[in-house]
C-alpha cells in the first residue's frame, strides 16, 4: 500500500509518521508513506506561495486550486489512486467501517486542508472523498491526515503483533470492549473484580460479554441499533 | 492554561506540539504543554514496564494502575486541575462544544490510552472525563491528545490572528462553512461563481448563508435540528 500525503507543513507530521506502528509497517515494506510538501508546487516560484485572499471578501486564506492539481496530476500520471481524499469537518464522518474499507486500497492520496479550506474546484474536480475525523475545527488537516493514516495502517496484515487484538477491539463487533485489568490485584484498596482471579475461562468470558453489552448499552446504544 | 500530557511515546508528539499555531501560542507565553514520559513513573525500575498482561487472559497489554496514580498524584498535588481526561474510543464523543467548554480551563491532563487500554481502575478512580475523537480504533491516544490541543488551543484569545476566522469556522454556528474560491477566477476552464466577483456584498452574503444552509441540509442534517 501506498499513501501520498500532501500538505504545507511536512515538518508537523515527521514524528507521527516516524514512530510506533507507522515506523514499523514502512520498515517492513507493509506501506510506504510519502509526504509532499504544497509549496514545491507553488506557481509562485519567488515566495512559495500556495494560497490566496478569497473572493467575495471575509477572513481566512483559502489554498488555490493550481499547485494542488499539478502535484495531483503528476501523482495520477505516476499511478492509479483509489480514492484522493480530502480532510475537511465537513466532509463523510470517519469510523472504524471506513478505515477497514480504505485498508483494502492500493495507493490513496490525502489532501490536508488548511487555513479557511481549499478552492472549491479542488473539491468538485480533484477529490473523490472528503473525510471527517470528527465535528471539531482543528488548525490543519495534518493531525486527521496522521489519524487516518495510523487507523488504516494498523489493520494491514502484518501491521500488529498480536492479530487477535485487532479484532477484539471496540467498534469491529460494534461492542465496547470490556473493562480490563492487570497487576496488581489490589491496589490503593481497589481491587481487581474475583471473576478475572478465578480462573474460570467460561465464566470470564461471560463476565466480558456482559460488561462489553452493559458498556455499550449505557454509553453508545447506537451501536446496537 | 496549563495541559499535561502523559503518554508513553512522547517523541511521537514532539512535531504537532512544536508547530503551526501549538508552537506559537506557547511562545507567547498563552499556554503551556507538559509531556511526561510514563515510563519515568514505572515501579519496575530495571525495565521501565508500564503494563502487563490482563487479568483473565486475552491478548493484548493493560497499562498499569500504578505509575499512573504516582504521576497523577503528583501533579494534583502541584495545582487543581479541572479535568483529567482519558482518551478512549468509548469515551464521550469530542466536539466543538466540548473544544469551546475546555478552551477555558485553567488546568487540564491528557492520559493517552496505549495497547489495550488501562487498568479500569484508573478509570474509575482517577479519570474525570473519557473523551473520544471519533469511532475508529487507532494505536494509541497521542494523535486524539494532539487533536483536542490544537482544538482547544486555538479557541484561546490572541491563539489565531484573525479573531474573526474561528468565529466563522464550520460548527460554531452548527452551519458548514460556504464554498470558498481564490485566484484564478478561471482554471482549467473551471470558473468561480459570478456572485462572488460581483463586489455586490449584500448579494454575497446571502449567497453564503445559502450555500451554508444547503449544504448543511445535503451532508449534515443533524446539524439544524
Amino acid at each position: 500500500m501506498r499513501i501520498d500525503i500532501i500538505t504545507l507543513l511536512p515538518e508537523l507530521l515527521q514524528s507521527p509518521l516516524n514512530h510506533s506502528i507507522l515506523k514499523r509497517t514502512q520498515s517492513k515494506g507493509l506501506v510506504e508513506i510519502v509526504v509532499h510538501d504544497l509549496r514545491d508546487y507553488s506557481v509562485d516560484k519567488r515566495h512559495r506561495r500556495v494560497d490566496d485572499y478569497p473572493f467575495g471578501g471575509g477572513a481566512g486564506m483559502v489554498m488555490q486550486v493550481e499547485p494542488i492539481y499539478n502535484l495531483i496530476e503528476k501523482l495520477k500520471s505516476e499511478r492509479v489512486y483509489d480514492e484522493i481524499i480530502y480532510t475537511s469537518p465537513d466532509g463523510e464522518r470517519f469510523c472504524q467501517q471506513t478505515a477497514n474499507k480504505l485498508s483494502l486500497s492500493k495507493n490513496l492520496i490525502i489532501l490536508c486542508g488548511h487555513y479557511k479550506g481549499v478552492d472549491q474546484r479542488v473539491r468538485d474536480y480533484l477529490v473523490t472523498k472528503e473525510i471527517s475525523v470528527g465535528d471539531y475545527v482543528l488548525t490543519g488537516g495534518e493531525l486527521p491526515a496522521a489519524i487516518m493514516t495510523d487507523a488504516i495502517v494498523r489493520l494491514l496484515p502484518g501491521a500488529i503483533g498480536d492479530e487477535q487484538s485487532a479484532l477484539s477491539d471496540s467498534f469491529q463487533d460494534n461492542l465496547l470492549a470490556p473493562p480490563e485489568y492487570t497487576r496488581p490485584a489490589e491496589f490503593n484498596g481497589w481491587r481487581v473484580p474475583d471473576v478475572l482471579l478465578s480462573g474460570h475461562e467460561a465464566k470470564i468470558e461471560e463476565w466480558r460479554l456482559e460488561q462489553a453489552l452493559e458498556r455499550t448499552k449505557l454509553l453508545r446504544p447506537d451501536l446496537l441499533d
